[in-house]
């Protein structure tokens, strides 16, 4: 994925006794099932199919090259998915694209200090020591690409250099606040706190002209525990890979916003290269390792930096701006349309009236390196699930729906693959009944989940079914791990959060925000989606020391985890396949709306703007209002539904905007976008909230409009749903 | 100071805009005065003398040499404030006592790896290299005595190493709970939270076998600027020394609770010295760099430590209690009854009626090797007060009540200098009106204050008059830095703080607990007392580089912030020397009891006692109401008011309990001591906290009844004051 793991989400919760139970066992009713009996009888027979070893098989044949989308080893995991959907009965088909991709044919990255001698010359290639801890098998492939920066241009730059910490806005305008201007020079950013895209995005907006991005050992490093191979943690040379697309403009090929990148389409519905610059940076980034970071970090001069600002790295911080040290960056980047394969397989639907609302389910497969966690775990567990599904349709199982199984390529580079495909297809999926995502499947043993909240309920049913390697259900062991997680968290919950809407629940479920391929689902199409995946210590993202051996000894030596996650993976398929009335919980998105509102109105407060929130805020409770009356609809009803269910459906697609948002119409959802200074972090009812940050007051005034209209549509088709 | 500096009381307060003025003048009235005109006319005659010049040269003359208490050069130092108080005119004597105390012999302390390879071999000396950023001039005097720990006994003990983060109470629990004990084991725990000996105290009661106490990086040192003598910092070979003693049982000489232990003092009267398990610690203890610490930390095997443990040094921090390390400490004290010397300088009261009632300055003068900051920084200033009230005597000034300036010895061991002398002056002491403490006089440039709440308003008053160096009044500049530490500070002020009763201050004033001289004065006596300073970054605590360079580097170069806290220091003096009524606060002192009630309760809810309060509640209302008119009667005040003034002194007196807290019954005061497992921080209503923290029910109650009745003896007392 192109986002970091995180479990930043976890909170405290309260731990209901009602679920502790020795073996999980199906539930007697669940909500989209007039009767769950028959249900529960597939359920039982496909949480006997997915198999561990396989899993570990599938991802040891996935991993054992790297396999950068558009390379011929790309291709070959390909062909590799390809034949396990076909074995397990789906049709079939590897769908090509063209599309705009960067491939490092030189890096250059070397400091210098004050009297011009070289502190660095790098970047130094990912390397453990071979005789220390096992070293790491993987490592000397000659096939590795330098580490290198998706959609950075080419360039030539030398400049003095200043550190501005994560590179988040508040972090810029902290610079600002000190005197030091990022004007001219070369910016040292660390990663963390949002996408590295916005990094450059912001710098690039303040005339920086260019960005290093290196991996601090506070953030996935020694500070947080041993790194490999001795642990989990990443190693000196580490490099932390990644688009710097300018994700939240739009994803996808950077040529084609909102069109398909076909094999055939013709140039002329292509923005040309030179016309890229809403999306592509045009100065140059390179990530870095902390061996290569360190020693510009430690000769920067300069006023010393803000508290927070000190990283783990053994001396005082300084935010540089003279000249102690310069920075030589020497980028030749090949940019051409490339060719990337995405895979799609195909069961058909029973049910006359509903076969063509898809079911889809993705992950992606090409990897910066080996992607033995990010995104292989994923993989590897779906070709699980899809041989679960298989061994279904040979007991005699159908589904209602039609199911769409995808294995995307270029997620790395900004959910090309994905975002292609769904473009390609915007018309069979505006009524598409769910897209569920798995990118990082397993880095370790604590599942999570994020979804939309019409899902959440969705999500949290099916883990009651599924065993947990830990005993028990993975629903117990959720709500065992967030409580946990949350007593030993220095930080306690805010206070504020108890009255939130998803307290409801008894896990916290997070919100969409991107760095998956569920945005140009849920966020451009409205497709209702979920992302699933099961955590742990996991520091190598995106570096060479993603590869099957820091799997085994740090993820899931004997793949049980994987297992459980082909289960989770399968059962969110199978039961929105067949639910009889489609379980989505308009109830919570009401009260999470009406959530969003009032810190909106907060927000409004403290930056001093006078909005009026009347209308949006009578929209959103009448949507709250009636998601609660169609709930009891859903949970009432007999027979066939088919025309609740596509009211049911239309709800979500209501939440469009038509016209997308300010400065940026492809994301057209009026509730949840990745943020604008964040790319990986949602921002809630976008539109409204990101008016206010500027602060725009009329333009908030334009949003709230909007947000009125598009909760109004969609109170209006819930209340009639069903009648 | 045995207590290191720390801004961490400061808090978020509301700028009160009243106060921006441009030039500090004298206000027309101030709180104890019937008519402030006369005073303000000798305030501002004493402003003018103290000088900034002339403190950098006492300063200078003072850190010369190291001089250790008892020392040859602790003396010299002696002879030098007596020149300098008789100069001004005090009647002045240097009073000697003799008191136990250890001197290293010899210091070693080495580690081996598993496979008996030696580790490291120390303690390194302080130093750093004379060729960058200046060096250091002080580093290589011989007479620098080698770290050590103040109470240690010698021992030659070798074990395994177990690493207890800061080694508070909470710590130790943690690894009890994670399985690791330290039974047997040498204990290796980083400076800071708690005050050195209750880690020790907690280690030993714990079955450890030694404990050594290093300076982590993330504390003091590169983590948190830069280090020396680039900046202020720690750098990698300096230690903390300090004193081990069990403070939170008694200060003072070992030997004598309760008791002064003069020069004549017979050997029967002394506790012998195989008996002092109360008050010494049993088993050895070290400081250490964290260059000497280092090579263990890093060898350390055993579970990876909690996050939080986690320091700043380059590698990941793991438990240890295996066989990974080994440490030898073989440490030769010399512990001998030494002599010390105050010094104390008198001038006589005018007032027939007040005269006796003393009014009490001091600061102490030994160091553990030069002390520039801790503690001649405050030295130098208060020779510069002193310098200003022989001027103000030569032009005819004459105080009410006899003013006794104290220049205490022996404070680093354990507060002894002052202990002692308090333990010899009970009776006079009992109706001493106040304890104006300093320290750490001058470290940077941010005042601060502790205070004893009837004294808050009085400590706050007197900085209007002062002239700030960055412009305005030191009350203007105090009241900004307070805002400015709040809005950097990435903790925000808990809601609940708004509602607190100091928060009728504009600026936030600490509570007194320990680890300086003011504790045998109003812990032990019931002296309203304050603590007075000027902070800054300061890295170099009880090392060798707190000298005369690291001042003139860091600190103060011009000495401007001395000659303000010489001003800040004579003005208390002046004001409670003069003042027609005691100007205390009851009422503030009063709310600030009820809210350790409502504290004491929800702590009591927490640990599932029950417990009754109705007593304590009405004691505590009955003193709130009582202060509350008493401070009207205050107001009102004419004429001759000693009888008013003897009863307000007498209502702090009454707050003692004659029985001491449980099992360290020479702390006497029923509302702050420092605690029993803080050591520095100050635990309220003591007696009843510390009794819900086992949790003893029984003693709780107990506790609670001896609040109740000490509430009401003081209350009794303010309601009939001043009728």
């Amino acid at each position: 994925m192109i986002r970091a793991a995180s479990l930043a989400f976890l909170s405290l919760l309260p731990f209901s006794a009602a679920i502790a139970q020795a073996t999980p066992a199906a539930p007697a009713n669940v909500f989209g099932y007039h009767d769950f009996a028959a249900q529960a009888k597939w359920d039982k027979a496909f949480l006997a199919i997915p198999d561990a070893k396989l899993a570990g098989q599938h991802l040891k044949i996935l991993t054992s090259a790297p396999h950068w989308a558009s390379s011929p080893e790309d291709y070959k995991t390909a062909q590799y998915v390809e034949e396990k959907f076909k074995a397990a009965g789906l049709e079939t088909h590897i769908v090509p694209y063209r599309v705009l991709l960067n491939k490092p044919v030189k890096i250059v990255v070397e400091a210098f200090g004050a009297s011009g001698q070289k502190l660095m010359s790098g970047p130094t290639p990912e390397h453990v020591d071979p005789a220390v801890d096992g070293g790491d098998p993987f490592q000397d492939d000659p096939r590795i690409l330098p580490a290198f920066n998706g959609s950075s241009p080419s360039g030539d730059v030398t400049a003095e250099v200043v550190y501005a910490n994560y590179g988040t806005l508040a972090d810029f305008k902290k610079l600002d606040e000190l005197g030091i201007s990022v004007k001219g020079k070369i910016v040292l950013v660390r990663y963390g706190n949002n996408f590295r895209g916005v990094k450059v995005y912001i710098a690039q907006q303040r005339g920086a002209k260019g960005v290093l991005i290196y991996s601090d050992p506070a953030d996935d490093g020694y500070f947080r525990g041993d790194a490999y191979p001795k642990g989990a943690y990443r190693p000196e040379s580490a490099v932390q890979r990644g688009s710097t697309q300018f994700l939240p403009i739009y994803p996808g090929d950077p040529e084609t916003p909102g069109v398909a990148s076909t094999v055939d389409l013709p140039d002329s519905q292509r923005i040309p290269a030179d016309k890229l610059q809403n999306n592509q940076p045009s100065i140059p980034a390179n990530p870095l390792s902390y061996k290569d970071a360190a020693p510009i970090l430690r000769a920067l001069a300069g006023p010393g930096v803000p508290h927070d600002w000190q990283g783990a790295l053994p001396f005082a911080y300084h935010l540089g701006g003279d000249k102690a040290v310069t920075v030589h960056m020497h980028l030749e980047q090949d940019i051409a349309l490339r060719t990337i394969w995405d895979v799609v397989g195909t069961i058909e639907g029973s049910d006359p009236a509903q076969k063509d609302d898809w079911v889809v389910a993705g992950n992606h497969r090409d990897a910066w390196v080996y992607g033995a966690v990010d995104p292989n775990s994923g993989t590897a567990a779906m070709l699980e699930t899809v041989h679960g599904l298989g061994d279904l349709l040979k007991q005699g199982w159908k589904p209602k729906r039609r199911i769409v199984v995808c294995s995307w390529d270029a997620e790395e580079e900004g959910l090309i693959g994905s975002t292609e495909w769904v473009e390609q297809h915007q018309e069979p999926l505006r009524h598409a009944v769910a897209y569920f995502n798995t990118d990082v499947g397993v880095s370790g043993p604590s599942f999570n989940a994020a979804a939309v909240p019409s899902l959440k309920q969705f999500v949290s049913e099916v883990t009651y079914e599924v065993p947990s390697p830990k005993g028990g259900s993975v629903h117990e062991q959720w709500v065992k791990d967030q409580r946990e997680q949350a007593t030993s968290s220095r930080r306690s919950r805010p206070a504020a959060d108890a009255s939130r809407p998803e307290a409801a629940l008894d896990v916290k479920i997070g919100t969409l925000g991107s760095g998956s391929d569920y945005t140009p689902f849920i966020q451009h199409t409205g497709v209702p989606s979920t992302d699933i995946g099961s955590d742990g210590p996991y520091g190598v993202y995106h570096s060479v020391f993603d590869n099957y051996n820091w799997f085994i000894r740090n993820a899931d030596p004997t793949f049980v985890y994987e297992q459980q996650q082909a289960r989770v993976f399968g059962l969110e398929i199978l039961h929105m396949a067949n639910a009889d009335v489609l379980p989505y919980d308009y109830s919570l998105y009401g009260r999470e709306i009406l959530g969003y509102l009032d810190d909106a109105r907060q927000q409004a407060t403290r930056a001093g703007l006078q909005l009026d929130f009347t209308a949006a805020q009578a929209a959103a409770e009448r949507f709250a209002k009636a998601g609660i009356a169609v709930h009891t609809r859903q949970v009432a009803a007999t027979g066939n539904e088919a025309a609740l269910n596509h009211a049911l459906r239309e709800a979500e697609t209501a939440l469009l905007d038509p016209d997308g948002l300010p400065n940026r119409p492809w994301y057209r959802h009026t509730i949840y976008a990745p943020g604008e200074f964040t790319g990986y972090a949602a921002v809630v009812i976008p539109g409204v909230t990101e008016a206010i940050d500027v602060p725009d007051a009329a333009r908030a005034k334009a949003q709230i409009v909007a947000l009125a209209a598009a909760l109004s549509r969609s109170a209006a088709i819930l209340e009639g749903a069903g009648k």
